[in-house]
């Protein structure tokens, strides 16, 4: 499928890429750029790329497909740095879960001959490094492709075949609906939960272990997305902020009337919002995007 | 153990016991009381329970140890249907998620022979009924033990020994602190759920599927919780609403000051939170309330 894939960073989702294309066989050569020497060894070591350098410039020379997947704060340097070392006619990349900047900050600076085309795979899991990456992430998940002007058609297609080998669903959807779109089903719910965890542990005092002991009531599955990449999360809130705010005053606005309810002891209002929100689990099963077993099967 | 056992409510919980029952050999007999024939036929042809019947008074009688585990509403009813048919020096227990209300019910109602001591297994998944009960619900999750002046020194050992029989660990809380942990570890993390699903359903416009599509950003976490039994979370949150409505509050505080960090744009600050609540997921799966594998294990 490509001659040479170059991943910037390769972390959780850049490794399972890295992955994912050895063992569908989609490149010749898999290289990475990694800041640190540590990780450029690693990434070696697991065998998951063929070639590793902090030398972004050099190691992006001669690539079909170039794809970003470092935190979001990182992409200007990065494409600042790379901009002059892209091959003519090839593909350039994202993973990352905002689109708006980066749109903007691509348009400015590379070249009108690179195909410009963003992605977001809608997949993680709440552990970071190239170490917890895996070729089965994308299974059955949605990778939502931000093609621009700057797109050829023919890459596209190419990029979504390629999304589509790594085990993706795959949907074209512009920045603005995207940034929209996540910031509800993805941004709010991690800002949630890193939120009540923060009440949590500022209501706990040192050494009281209650807090922990009894999170199986409810608390512990806030935590694991809690447990998320921190500069990663900080980056997604900074740039889709605008989204963001908007969907924390409808949270409140939504909070407070379920405190009025529960205020005035009005037991019909709860138990017909609780009733609401059921349906939803039960597509989203049947959309394949959770298991249907109780607990997330776990024991 | 016991001669013979009655649970008043064969749901999640109550069926979940029975089956512990059985098949740890805790009881010559266990027998079932439920509002509906069609659930009394089925815990009977499910092989969950001896006998079942919608005539409380009459199978509670006789019974060493009647355990109510329907939602937090229909107590009343039930103590005030059954208190002169307890056999003296029986144990009265239940598994109630909030004590205050409780246990001032009982004091008015039961008489003094009786030996009443509350539990609550921190146990649960997000399913309903008799149907999905399993013996190892409780393997490993703390019960919580509320003895009243009403308690049987004697008997307090008895429930411990059988709770534990059942998988659990146990600890003993009065109800006031009972009740404040538990709307920290538990209730404010299922109405923030129910809230989150909420706010998103009010969003998502007729035939739109993208919230469901790409819920597996975040979203598909709180849908799981917002899932669980409506009757059971709308009497939580009205007998526990004292310490809920402080717990929202406290949320909306921090949630606030969330806001101002992205509104300003304070990566530093936004960071900083993030990275403190990564440690308490290390601390919950080190306690055994929570399983190592990222993602819950999901596939």
């Amino acid at each position: 499928m490509f001659k040479k894939v170059c991943i910037i960073g390769c972390g959780l989702i850049g490794s399972s890429i890295a992955r994912g294309i050895k063992k569908n066989k989609l490149a010749r050569k898999v290289v990475s750029s990694n800041r640190s020497n540590k990780t450029n060894k690693k990434v070696i070591k697991l065998k998951i790329v063929d070639e590793a350098s902090s030398d972004t410039k050099k190691i992006v020379e001669g690539s079909d497909l170039i794809i970003i997947s470092s935190p979001l704060s990182s992409y200007k340097n990065i494409i600042l740095k790379i901009k002059s070392y892209i091959k003519n006619g090839a593909i350039l990349t994202d993973v990352g879960s905002v689109k708006k900047n980066t749109i903007s900050l691509i348009k400015k600076n590379i070249p009108k001959d690179i195909s410009w085309i963003s992605s977001h795979p809608i997949a993680g899991t709440e552990d970071s490094g190239p170490e917890s990456g895996f070729s089965q992430l994308f299974k059955n998940k949605w990778c939502i492709l931000t093609p621009s002007k700057q797109s050829n058609n023919k890459d596209v297609k190419l990029l979504k075949k390629f999304w589509r080998k790594l085990g993706s669903r795959v949907d074209v959807m512009d920045e603005k609906k995207h940034d929209y779109i996540l910031s509800i089903t993805s941004h709010m719910p991690h800002l949630i939960a890193y939120n009540i965890v923060n009440t949590a542990l500022k209501i706990k005092k040192k050494k009281d272990r209650n807090i922990v002991k009894y999170s199986a009531g409810g608390l512990r599955d806030f935590t694991r997305i809690a447990a998320s990449n921190p500069i990663m999360w900080r980056d997604i809130f900074i740039q889709n902020g605008e989204n963001t705010l908007k969907m924390i005053d409808r949270f409140i606005e939504n909070l407070i009337d379920l405190k009025k309810s529960i205020k005035s002891k009005n037991g019909k209002k709860l138990e017909k919002t609780f009733r609401k929100t059921k349906k939803i689990r039960k597509e989203i099963i049947e959309a394949g995007q959770d298991i249907s077993k109780p607990d997330f099967g776990r024991k």
